[in-house]
C-alpha cells in the first residue's frame, strides 16, 4: 500500500474510532450564562492533595483546587457527547441567530459555483452527507456583531466570550494561586472581570472582533482582541498533490485539541469544496480561508484569467459553507509591487504575488481594492470578518519594515475604515520576517495607521538561519509581538519553507505558538493568566508530578520524558 | 543487553569510529594571525551558482561567494586531522602558555584527592591514558587574562579572540550579504572591526572574559562579553545512575558540533573525577564546572559534612586537570535563606540549596563567602575565571525578581570586586524563571550592581506551564535577555524539570540556544551577524534548495524535512 493511501487510511480510522476524549484527569466544565442555552466549555485540571505532614503510612494531606483553562477543544474532549464526523456537531448558535430573525434560510446556494458542484454526481462520494440549507440575512439587514455592537445590543456570543475570558478565575480562592506580578501592557485595557458589556463596547469600538459566520453555528464564540487573551491560529489545507479530506479532518480536531483558536483552511488541491464542507461542519472554532486561492482553481491556477464575478461567487460560495474571516489582500496596489523589486526575496505571500501578477499583467488597480465595498457588502449579509492581508510582508529579516510592506500598512487602515462603514468586523495582517530590534515598531504603527483594529501576525521570524525550528524562529518574534498588543498569532510549523504540515507538526507548531500566546498574557497582565503556572510551579515545588503532568500544555510529551528518566531528586534541580 | 549498556556500547562505537566529519558542502578555513601558531578555525559554506539567464539545457549562472561561519566544532569537523580520544586533542595554545615563562610543570599534583585517585589501581580501567603533568603559575605569578590585559599585554589567546569574532567577514564582497539593519545595543559597543586591542581593553576592564585555564591548552579561545557574539553553554554530566564516561565524552563532541561555546560538566556520578579528565582533554571548548557537586559527592552527599578543606582540595583537583571556570555559590548568605521561606518554588539552584544547607545547619556564614579571597588566589594560579553562582534564583515566574534574587545579586557585585583585585575573571550568573515584561530589570541591574562584568544566564523561562518545551519557553528569554545585553545563555533542553538530556536532548537545546543567542545578536546590531541570515534568503528566494540546508543551523534537518514532502512551487509561500 502506497505511502498516501496508508496515511489516508489511518486518518479515516482516526475519524471512525473518534469519541470524546478528555485531558488527563481533567473534564469538562460547562460555566453557565444568563440563560439555559449559554454554556461556555472549560476543562478542569483536578489536582491529588498535598502531603503536609503525618508519615508515609499516615499522610496528613490538604486537597488542592481544581484548575479551570481555556479550551479550544469543544465537543472534542467530551466523553459524554456522541460524536459523528459524517453529522458534523451540534449548532450551538442556531437559536441565538434565529432568535434575532434577521436572517432567512436560502431553498438554493446563491453562489453558481455551488449549485453545478452540488449537481455533479461525480462528487457525490466525496461530499458532506448532512449539508443544512445556507443562511443569509434578510434585505437590508446587517447581521455582523459590530452591527449589532454599535446599535448596543449584548449578543449571546458576546456574554459567551465574557464568560469565557474570565477563565472560570473567580473559582479560585487561595493566595498563592492568584498572585501575579504586575504586567506591562502598552496601553492595553484588560479589566479585572470582563463583562458582556466591555465585550461589546470593545467590538463596537472596532478593537475587537467575534468570528461569527451565521452558517457555521456549531463554532464556540471567540473573540480576538489586544484587550483580551491572545490568540493561536493554525493553519491546515491540503495541496495538489498531498493529503485527503479525512487527513484534514483530522488535523481539524487535532488542531482544536492542541489549542488552536481559529484554524485556517488553505487548501488548493481539487476538492477544495468539498474538503471545506466537512471542516466547518466539525469545527468548533471558526474557520479562515484565503478566497483567491480558490478562485485560482477556477482559472485554472493562471492568475491573469482571475476577475471580479469569478472572485464574488466565491466569497458567497464560502461564506454560505460558513467561513468565518477572509483574508483578502486589496492592499496590493499596482504602484506598489516595483517596490519589492530590490527586496532580498521579493514578494513571499501567495495571495500577494497573485494580485501582483494580476495588477501587472492587466496594468490596473487590484480588484480587490476597486471592488472592496462590494466584498464588505457581502461579508455583512453572512457576518464573515475580514483580515486585511499583508501581500508586502517581508520574506526574509533584510526585507523587514521596507516601503513596501509599510506603504501597503497604510491602505489597510483606509480599507478599515470603508469595511467599518458597513459594520464588517475587520483584522489586519502582519509580518512576517522581522528581527527582534523592529518587532516593537511594526505594532506601534499597526495601531496608529489601523485605529486599533487588532493585529494578526505570522510570527514573525527574527532570524532566518534555521529552516527546521521556524516554528521557535518565530515563537521569540510571536511572544514578544503578543506583548505589545498583537491580538493574535498565526502559527509556524517546523515544515515552514521546506514542506507541508502533518499531524505532529500541526502539534509541535501550536504548542509553541500557546506559549508564545501564554507569556504575552502574562506579560501583558492579563488577570488570571499566571493562575496555571503557579499552580504547576506548586505542583513542582511538592513533587506532585501528576499534577506537573496534567497541569501542563502537552501532558502526554511531559509525563513520556520523565518517564524515561530520573529519579525524582535530581528532577529538584529547576 | 540492557539499555544502559546499549548506549554506552553505542557510546563507544561512536568514539572508536570518530573521524573529523565536515558540515555538508562545507570545508574547515584557517584564518591565519600574526604568527603561524595562531590560526583560527571556522567553517565556510560553499553555495551553488545562481542562474541567471540562458535556458535549461544551457544555463547562465553566477558563482556565489562562499560564507565563513563561527565554528565551535573545533578539529572535530576536520577530516585532515586524526581523531583518537584516548589521546586527547592537540594542545592548541601549549606554546603560548610556555612562551610567558610564568608557570611550571609540577612534578606530583597538588590535590590530595588527585594524588589518592591516581594512586588507586581500582580506576585504572576507566583513566584517561596520556594523562599530562598539571601546570601551575610561578610563585608570586598571576597568569590570568585580565592580568595581562591589565598589563597591557595582548596575548595570543586575544588575537585570536579577535579574528573569531570578525567572522571572516571581511572576505564577503557582495553588498546584498553585508546589508544589514540598524541594531538596538542598549549601550553595548560593537566597533565594526574587532582588534585585538579591543579584546584586550575588554578583558582589562572586566566587561569580557577569555576562559583559558593553563591546564586545558587543547581549547580554542573564545570570548564572553556584551560587546562580542552572545554564546551559548551547554550542560552535560552523569549522575550517580545514569550514563557512563563514553556517553558523555560522545555529548561533548556533539555539543561541540552543535554550537556550544561553552560545556558544563555537572556530572554527579561515581566517577567524576575520571568523567572529567576525559571531557577536557578532548574538548575544544572551554570547560566549566560546580565544584560544590564533587566536593558534596566526597562527604558523601552529606550538605552539612562540607568543609572548606574539602572544598579547597576539589578546586586544585579540578583547576590542575584543565577545568575553566568555576561555579561558585558565594552569593548565598545566611541572612538571605529566610528570604525564600514565602516563596512559590524556595531555592532550586542545587548549589544554592547545598549552600543554604550548610548555612543553617552550622549556623555560620557561608565558607565560600568567608573564603572568597582565597578562592581567588587558587583561581589566579591558573587562570580559572569565577561565574558567581546565583543560588537564590527564582524557580518559578511568581518567584522573579524577588527580596532574595536580588540581595544576592549585589553580593554579587560585591564579589566581583573583590575578585578583579586578584585579576581573576569573573561573570555573574542569572535566572532562571522570569516573565517577558520583567526580563529588562535583570539586566539592567546586573550591569548597575556588578560594575558590567558579563551576564550569564539561564533561560529566563517567561512561563511554567509547558514541561517538555522549556528549551521554547526559556529560548524565548533567551532571546531577550541577550538583545538586552546578555553575554552568555546557558541552555534549558526538552527534559529540563523532567530528566537528565540525552543526545537527541542536547542538539534540541543547542539548536534553540542558537537560535535565540543569534537572534539577539542581530537584534543588537553586531556587524557581520545578518550575513548568514541574507546568504540563506537569497538562497530562499532562488529555490537554491542545497544551498538553504547546508546554510541552516541544522543542515540534516532541513534537508530531512523537505525530502519527505513537498514539490518546489508551494514552498515559495514564506
Amino acid at each position: 500500500m502506497s505511502n498516501r493511501r496508508q496515511s489516508r487510511q489511518q486518518a479515516q480510522q482516526y475519524l471512525d474510532s473518534l469519541k470524546g476524549h478528555p485531558f488527563p484527569n481533567s473534564n469538562k466544565l460547562y460555566l453557565q450564562g444568563s440563560s439555559s442555552d449559554i454554556r461556555v466549555g472549560m476543562r478542569e485540571v483536578h489536582l491529588t492533595p498535598s502531603i503536609v505532614g503525618g508519615d508515609k503510612e499516615n499522610p496528613i494531606t490538604r486537597d488542592n483546587e481544581s484548575i479551570p483553562v481555556y479550551d479550544t477543544s469543544g465537543p472534542y474532549s467530551d466523553p459524554e457527547i456522541e460524536l459523528d464526523v459524517r453529522k458534523g456537531l451540534a449548532p450551538l448558535r442556531k437559536q441565538w441567530i434565529e432568535q434575532r430573525q434577521d436572517t432567512e434560510m436560502l431553498e438554493v446556494a446563491s453562489s453558481d459555483f455551488t449549485q453545478q458542484r452540488l449537481a455533479d454526481q461525480g462528487f457525490d462520494h466525496l461530499r458532506f452527507e448532512h449539508l443544512p440549507k445556507p443562511r443569509r440575512a434578510k434585505a437590508g439587514s446587517n447581521v455582523s456583531q459590530l452591527h449589532y455592537a454599535r446599535k448596543g445590543i449584548i449578543t449571546p456570543e458576546m456574554e459567551y466570550v465574557a464568560i469565557r475570558e474570565n477563565l472560570g478565575r473567580e473559582r479560585i480562592r487561595s493566595e498563592m494561586l492568584t498572585a501575579a506580578h504586575p504586567g506591562q501592557s502598552f496601553g492595553a485595557n484588560l479589566p479585572e472581570r470582563i463583562t458582556p458589556e466591555f465585550v461589546r463596547s470593545e467590538v463596537a469600538a472596532g478593537r475587537a472582533i467575534i468570528p461569527s459566520n451565521i452558517n457555521h453555528p456549531e463554532a464556540e464564540p471567540m473573540i480576538i482582541g489586544r484587550n483580551f487573551l491572545v490568540k493561536v491560529n493554525a493553519n491546515i489545507g491540503n495541496s495538489s498533490v498531498t493529503s485527503s479530506i479525512e487527513e484534514e479532518v483530522e488535523k481539524l480536531v487535532w488542531s482544536c485539541r492542541w489549542g488552536a483558536d481559529t484554524v485556517m483552511d488553505l487548501s488548493t488541491g481539487r476538492h477544495i469544496h468539498e474538503t471545506r464542507e466537512w471542516i466547518i461542519r466539525n469545527s468548533p472554532v471558526p474557520i479562515g480561508t484565503v478566497p483567491i486561492y480558490q478562485a485560482l482553481e477556477k482559472v485554472n491556477g493562471i492568475a491573469e484569467d482571475l476577475s471580479w464575478p469569478v472572485f464574488r461567487d466565491t466569497l458567497i460560495e464560502q461564506a454560505e459553507q460558513g467561513v468565518d474571516y477572509f483574508t483578502i489582500h486589496a492592499g496590493v496596489l499596482l504602484r506598489f509591487v516595483p517596490m519589492t523589486a530590490k527586496r532580498m526575496t521579493g514578494i513571499v505571500s501567495r495571495g500577494g504575488s497573485i494580485m501582483a501578477k494580476w495588477c501587472l499583467s492587466h496594468h490596473q488597480e487590484n480588484f480587490l481594492y476597486t471592488h472592496f465595498d462590494e466584498i464588505c457588502q457581502i461579508c455583512a449579509q453572512y457576518d464573515v470578518a475580514l483580515s486585511l492581508g499583508d501581500g508586502m510582508r517581508p520574506g526574509a529579516v533584510a526585507d523587514a519594515n521596507d516601503q513596501a510592506q509599510f506603504a501597503e500598512l497604510a491602505v489597510l487602515g483606509e480599507l478599515t475604515k470603508t469595511a467599518w462603514k458597513h459594520d464588517v468586523q475587520t483584522i489586519i495582517e502582519g509580518p512576517g520576517h522581522v528581527p527582534m530590534q523592529l518587532v516593537k515598531v511594526n505594532m506601534e504603527k499597526q495601531l496608529e495607521e489601523c485605529f486599533e483594529a487588532p493585529f494578526y501576525t505570522l510570527g514573525p521570524q527574527v532570524t532566518d538561519i534555521a529552516p527546521g525550528y521556524d516554528h521557535f524562529t518565530s515563537g521569540i518574534g510571536a511572544a514578544m509581538i503578543g506583548w505589545y498588543g498583537c491580538a493574535m498569532l498565526c502559527y509556524v510549523t517546523p515544515k515552514e519553507h521546506l514542506g507541508l504540515p502533518e499531524k505532529e507538526d500541526v502539534k509541535q507548531g501550536l504548542i509553541a505558538y500557546k506559549i508564545a500566546a501564554h507569556a504575552a498574557d502574562i506579560a501583558k497582565g492579563h488577570p488570571g493568566a499566571q493562575i496555571r503556572d503557579n499552580a504547576l510551579s506548586l505542583a513542582r515545588f511538592e513533587f506532585r508530578w501528576e499534577d506537573q503532568f496534567n497541569l501542563a500544555l502537552d501532558p502526554d510529551t511531559a509525563r513520556a520524558y520523565h518517564d524515561a528518566s530520573l529519579p525524582q531528586e535530581s528532577a529538584k534541580v529547576a
